[in-house]
């Protein structure tokens, strides 16, 4: 393991995020349908990263590259680009360091991510595109001497999902298959660093949307790549690109990726709802999704663990993007 | 406290129970909205009893029950009434213990629960009252030898419900006050019980809905009764009756009751979808009910305990209830 994100490191980033992290639960799921989900003998655990600070994971990475900061830095305050989910993660994080948070979304962000990154004190911009997005927060950078907040780049913010591995692998004993979304690959990279290094034989898989596959192609092709019409209900999975970084740790611990469509993605929110009492936005089903479909044959009789990465939803954007198909 | 709920017997109870029932997850409410929910330093700890085996509490108190029972009486079976949670986790409980569950529903139940008590093996027989269902199971009892499984009455339901109590106080150190719905009184008389022994000086309140404020009466005129016309949209609270040893429990540990309108129920679901993304039946939404109502002044400044009771609910059920005034 590289260094960075050895075990005895992530141990020091746990213990550095406490007083800002939840330990978040993590269940067995009880399937209470007529026919079974999965194949007999397959035991699933879940972990609810949806109840982490701020309603996602996001928060571990975000919260880590910000209290790096020094003073200086910290005066200056940071910026960030998001749909959502690291748009209020970082504004959290920065509210916690006393410091200033200009975030760009896009004018199609859902109203309620809007509204709390807001409520935790950032302002935000909202923009016509991904492109703009991202040159006005270059444009902090050089300007104002703003610190950009990577959404899933970079060793610190790998080192703070690694913490939610960490955490899952003292809830749950031996595990045998990990199946982990992947947006950009910052969780999937952190998570899989920590469980690789306590369970070496575990069986890591990555799972995209179909429409935003962009993982996959780097797998293959390998080598980061851009990729503008990403499409899926999965929007806190479909950045337009992948880094190098957080490529090279996927491609290095994980075993393969899988595809999910959004009908598969809609299926597993109604299937989380029912058997788990869980209202999740898309992205928050995918591997849910996984296990039902391209999984299915891989997790016969082993010991799987998921993760519901996180949910910043209305209750009315939950009800109609489980059913519309 | 009453011998036969005593913390040394909670302790024996949680576990004979541990193979069948989950310990649920305890999370802090952290409030995203604007404004303060809650009165400035007030800190809210919410068990999650709704991710328990069957989605509710009330498998505590039917697996308790269904144990005890000796080898002749699980051979005749068990046989309960129920509107819902009730009859899924006498029918888990029975499953368990591979006897026969013979289970009287209202016919207006709701289509999911009935199906979940038949996904776990029970007959479900529908009925058109109240009283059907009782006369029912009382036939069942007197000519088939069946026992019958009562959802909130007596020492061994309430020495089950217990268990959650005990598990919360392990969960979370030093609460001030402690919020508990209030149906038959089963959950409240066993929790009050475990939590009053841990924290003597402990403030508990029982939230009831408005339209079935059965156990308030009781409390004011010191004897059960029965209030054929309950009416809530909290169906899991309204049981037309309440009983001797429930309320003796209750009226003993619970400091005050405290009633909800149908309107903050609703409310309540909608804040707590919101802030702590759980998509409840109204009747896992009382207790936040009333701590955004009538309990505001009580809780002021102090660390204080609700649970999620627990949910069956379809997603249509909770868009429907949590929307309409």
């Amino acid at each position: 393991m590289r260094p960075e994100l050895s075990i005895e490191i992530i141990h020091k980033i746990r213990d550095k995020l406490k007083d800002f992290v939840n330990i978040t639960p993590t269940v067995r799921w009880e399937h209470s349908g007529p026919k079974n989900l999965f194949p007999k003998g397959t035991e699933v655990f879940v972990k609810l990263e949806l109840f982490q600070k701020t309603g996602s994971f996001k928060v571990r990475g975000a919260m880590n590259v910000i209290q790096s900061l020094d003073p200086a830095e910290l005066s200056r305050g940071i910026t960030a680009v998001s749909a959502g989910n690291h748009a209020i993660a970082a504004a959290y994080a920065a509210s916690k360091k006393s410091t200033s948070a200009l975030i760009f979304m896009p004018k199609t962000a859902r109203k309620l991510r809007v509204e709390r990154a807001i409520n935790f004190g950032a302002q935000v911009i909202l923009c016509d595109t991904q492109t703009e997005m991202f040159e006005r927060a270059e444009e902090a950078k050089i300007q104002e001497g703003r610190i950009f907040v990577h959404p899933f780049e970079g060793p610190m913010t790998v080192q703070g999902t690694a913490t939610a591995g960490l955490e899952f692998s003292e809830q749950v004993s031996d595990i045998d298959v990990m199946v982990l979304p992947i947006g950009g690959g910052g969780l999937c990279a952190g998570f899989s660093a920590a469980i690789r290094q306590i369970w070496p034989n575990v069986e890591i898989y990555g799972v995209e949307p179909e429409g935003a596959n962009t993982m996959a192609i780097s797998f293959k092709s390998g080598k980061t790549i851009v990729k503008e019409d990403v499409n899926t209900i999965a929007d806190s999975l479909a950045p337009p690109k992948t880094e190098p970084y957080t490529f090279s740790v996927c491609k290095e611990l994980v075993d393969d990726i899988v595809l999910v469509s959004d009908d598969a993605l809609r299926d597993a929110m109604q299937i989380l709802f029912y058997d788990l009492r869980l209202a999740v936005e898309p992205a928050a089903a995918a591997t849910a999704a996984a296990l039902c479909g391209p999984l299915q044959g891989r997790i016969a009789g082993k010991r799987v663990g998921i993760i519901c990465c996180g949910t910043n939803i209305s209750s009315e954007d939950f009800f109609k993007l489980s059913k519309l198909k």
